[in-house]
């Protein structure tokens, strides 16, 4: 197997922290996103979404898409789960870890790139062109104002965001907030004390620093 | 279990689909879009997020999210998979159902909710307010085109979605598909032969009725 991913890639430190918690170690190949390397034939033909990160498998096929990615490495290495493990568990990590996605980590993503300078012309990942759109980087900003008041609500009755065990839906939050911080400048707000106490809890694992 | 649901609700025929396909019955609780049911302080205290579907579990624990739904019911009922048999089969049909959802899916919702005189100031589902922008639904029309254009390229390739077998990403597929036809008048474009026949084959199945 190995690993098609950028140093600076949300998704790819998504699945890079996974891989950490998990002990799955395998080649890893860096791809120069600043450089427009993911819109090379070369590898399009790896990943003709031309995003990253990209799984390719040693049949050569290849699977993209963190959420599938990190549904192959967890079917094909069970131990210590972070996809959960009864049919509960596995339902209430995939609804916590969506909700992380489409309220935490696409509304950071949507708000930097309809106003990042360097990203005009690519307001949406993947192969095609679309503007950006100035009312999406404000709109964005509630957004995720809302996700952390929701994520405090959360976090004020569960230690975790599934709940009582580490799961990929943290790996995402925290990822989304960090990403929020450094490139917007929006952090976890200061009275938001269950989501702060979480953050610094999970945070101090050996694998948030890759 | 008890699925509460809508029945002009996409997402909520994503599992009606899925359920038929199975072979699977429960009981349906019908819940009231037009009416704003779904914004009930009753409604609430089952899905805090007000959004149809939500599976309620005979513990009484809610299962929201619509993957989080059929990843539930697939566990629970194995038989005729629709997520895939092995890990890759697993990670492939994740991958493209993903992608169903985020480049096809999403698009039209975005541009329904974005132009519809119904839904002004719901422009993005759940709790939170958000005002429609205009330019999401001139937007959202180039990107349902590009997502036709995408599934062409891959429905000449394979006889499925996700390959060699009919998964959650057909129905998936279908479902945006449908709605965009209905909703904004944008089907399949005729010079698309292998859509086409790949449409006709797939909703020939008496799942998608319901």
């Amino acid at each position: 197997m190995k690993l098609y991913q950028s140093s600076g890639s949300p998704n790819s430190r998504r699945v890079r922290i996974y891989l950490a918690e998990k002990g799955i170690t395998m080649s890893v190949v860096p791809v120069d996103l600043g450089g427009g390397e993911q819109f090379s034939e070369a590898y399009a033909a790896i990943n003709p979404r031309r995003v990253v990160p990209a799984l390719v498998l040693d049949d050569g096929s290849t699977i993209g898409e963190v959420p599938a990615i990190i549904r192959y490495l967890e079917e094909t290495h069970p131990n210590l789960p972070l996809l959960g493990d009864t049919p509960k568990e596995k339902a209430v990590i995939a609804m916590w870890e969506r909700r992380m996605e489409q309220e935490g980590f696409a509304a950071v993503m949507e708000t930097v790139r309809n106003g990042a300078s360097g990203l005009k012309g690519r307001a949406i990942a993947g192969p095609h062109g679309y503007d950006q759109i100035p009312e999406l980087v404000e709109r964005g900003r509630r957004r995720i104002a809302n996700f952390y008041g929701d994520l405090e609500t959360r976090l004020a009755e569960a230690p975790f965001i599934a709940g009582y065990q580490f799961s990929v839906a943290d790996i995402t939050a925290v990822v989304a907030i960090d990403f929020a911080t450094n490139a917007l400048s929006l952090s976890i707000p200061a009275e938001n004390v269950a989501s702060k106490r979480w953050y610094d809890s999970v945070t101090s694992r050996p694998s948030m620093s890759f």
